[in-house]
């Protein structure tokens, strides 16, 4: 299906984005359908680096998220592979086998340690891989690694996203400058069974095991796990960090100002690919955030947000355009939230429709205020002192095209 | 918007549907903006009836479902009026006085007892009831109470429904013919704010108010509860049923034999409603089982039903007709349920897709089987004795269209 090209986002230019000592490609293996598309992406590292990951609570896990959830034990690697066009999930003991070999191709071919390779998929689920293909195609993989090689490894990894996601941050941390970057793909409102989520982050600090992993599992939280896209959750969703340390910066521990600052870059670049998934879902047309204040606790912020975020009936409105607050005050309701019906707020980009949990009068402002793009909800509970943010797009007739035509 | 009317299901003829005792009308006073469309209706039994009840579980409960969950703790009363149109939701302390009002009009014209009407909204949230067009149609609807009148009834209960839905049945209990019948309205896939499910069963029969209550929680678990349109759950929903006696059958006790017959007819009551609930879904092109079995226990089989039948991603693919089970799969990974993915098994329409968790290779005739309008999902998890069955329909582009069309 011809998509036009949206908000690109991103780091800009090519060559602008660079992460000191890991270099990056992305090919064309012949996976996906179309005539020399890039399907296969390499992210390496020069040296050794820390790593931690997220991996899908999905209980039907891809061959390739199994293996990358006990090398990632380890704390040590090299870089991560990703085909796309086929997710090698429910593909049984040989798609684990034949994940097990790309990885081992990637570290012959690299001459990196055995088991040092981490490996991704997305795309289809239950069709074997076509392992010969990557293997014809590790040469050129390999060859193409460049520093500057990280939109060509974004753009291997898309499935049905319509352009590739980078971001990058920089901060003075400890006397030294040090980057992160990350490549994703998007989730959800994707075409048959490639609802997948896959992030890779690359730094150059030097970082503890334990403040690497409690800035992911953090930012992970405020970011990925904050965006609403179609409510499912996929086999193979995947966050990995990789920190190789050739910033030279003085080993960030965790609780100190250069751990705060590390998770202050990691938060933002986090966020940032994690809005341009919600950009780029399927069909979109309004990037909305749910914005909930005055909780009795955080939890419950964030379920009344996943909640509202979550209603076919508001996202629905939202195309729409229809300041529909019955729905939102219905979404809340049933969130199981502590909640005190008379003293619920709402308002739409900013113009008040529920007062005291009753129609504010403002519904033709509300109307034409829904004509933005980017759409604020804020509801205020007025109970307590929490809030929470959650982040997803509107339902469309193009979501239910898209994800209703047969899988070719 | 047109729409054609589709199975128009219930009892059939006018005058076949009749509980001795009840009698019932539908009129139009003008809330709904169509002029003479049916919006008011009225079901009363000639002598006091045991009642019973469910409600939502939205903690945003209209005014006239907090009325009838405190009326319902009596026991008794002459019935229930019903506007449709309006919800009369999230209106206040003026929505309540409202609501008492509707419900003393009535009983004033039948001259029933205080309290003993039951009242009931379905429509737009949020705006006030105009409690005088019901009054000044008063007259009307209490003249018009005809044993024969519940088609009508059943019709001015319909806010985007496109039949009205009645269904019906009778056995010989203890010596004597008990019937027990029902209307109700649609919920959910439905029009801005009118995600209502409204349901109110008749029967003659002679009943303990435990068996009475028993009787009707059981029959709404496996009915209205396993029925899921869009997994949004309305402020509004109501299931009401009363019991008048007057077949003079023996009284029946829970535990009996007479129990026994008598809840299968309420079964089956509910259960044909609710089937004809999600049949009527708004944009709705497929009537979907899902039927989960080899569970753990029986909350797992019915958690894992629920949530394929939730999942946006299954959806769509039945309303294309694509057998895509790795949706299945994915759905039935996140749904938290114990499984052990080499066990699954999955069959559409009676073609098997998976066996031992991998594809079985017949998606050619798999896409064949989903052609039809009637789809059964069966999940087959080989780990226990317990099932589960839940009822959905396809996710349609007019779904979207239907519920993005601002409120006029």
């Amino acid at each position: 299906m011809p998509r036009k090209k949206r908000r690109p986002g991103g780091s800009g230019r090519r060559g602008e984005f660079k992460v000191p000592g890991f270099k990056a490609s992305g090919v064309s293996c012949g996976i996906k359908k179309k005539r020399g598309a890039r399907d296969l992406a390499l992210i390496a590292s020069d040296v050794d680096a820390r790593v931690a990951g997220v991996f899908t609570r999905n209980a039907v896990k891809a061959a390739p998220v199994l293996i990358d959830m006990k090398r990632v034990r380890k704390g040590v690697s090299r870089g991560v592979v990703v085909n796309s066009g086929n997710a090698n999930a429910c593909t049984g003991e040989q798609g684990h086998k034949d994940a097990l070999v790309v990885a081992g191709l990637v570290e012959k071919a690299l001459d990196a340690p055995r088991s040092s390779m981490m490996v991704s998929s997305t795309g289809v689920i239950g069709v074997p891989l076509e392992v010969e293909k990557i293997a014809s195609a590790m040469p050129a993989l390999v060859g193409a690694l460049d520093y500057e090689g990280f939109e060509d490894a974004a753009e291997a990894m898309m499935t049905t996203d319509s352009f590739a996601k980078t971001a990058l941050s920089r901060a003075r941390v400890g006397g030294k400058t040090v980057t992160i970057g990350g490549v994703a793909k998007g989730a959800g409102m994707i075409c048959p069974d490639m609802a997948t989520m896959l992030a890779f982050l690359m730094t150059d600090a030097d970082i503890s095991q334990a403040a690497l992993e409690r800035s992911l599992a953090s930012a992970v939280e405020l970011s990925f796990n904050r965006i609403v896209v179609d409510n499912d959750t996929s086999t193979n969703d995947t966050v990995l960090v990789f920190a190789n340390g050739v910033s030279d910066c003085a080993e960030i521990k965790i609780n100190t100002p250069a751990y705060k600052t590390f998770s202050i870059l990691m938060n933002y670049v986090c966020l940032k690919l994690a809005h341009m998934i919600v950009r780029d879902g399927e069909g979109a047309t309004r990037f909305v955030e749910i914005n909930v204040r005055g909780a009795a606790s955080e939890a419950a912020a964030l379920k009344a947000a996943r909640t509202i975020a979550e209603s076919y009936l508001v996202k629905t409105a939202l195309y729409g355009g229809d300041p529909n607050w019955g729905r939102i005050m219905a979404a809340l309701g049933r969130s199981g939230v502590k909640m005190k019906q008379e003293r619920v707020r709402i308002s739409l980009n900013g113009v008040t429709v529920v007062k005291d949990g009753l129609d504010a009068g403002n519904e033709a402002r509300a109307a034409r205020a829904l004509k933005a793009p980017e759409i604020v909800v804020r509801v205020d509970l007025s109970l307590g002192r929490f809030s929470s943010k959650v982040w997803t797009s509107d339902l469309t007739k193009d979501y239910v095209k898209i994800n209703s035509s047969y899988r070719t």
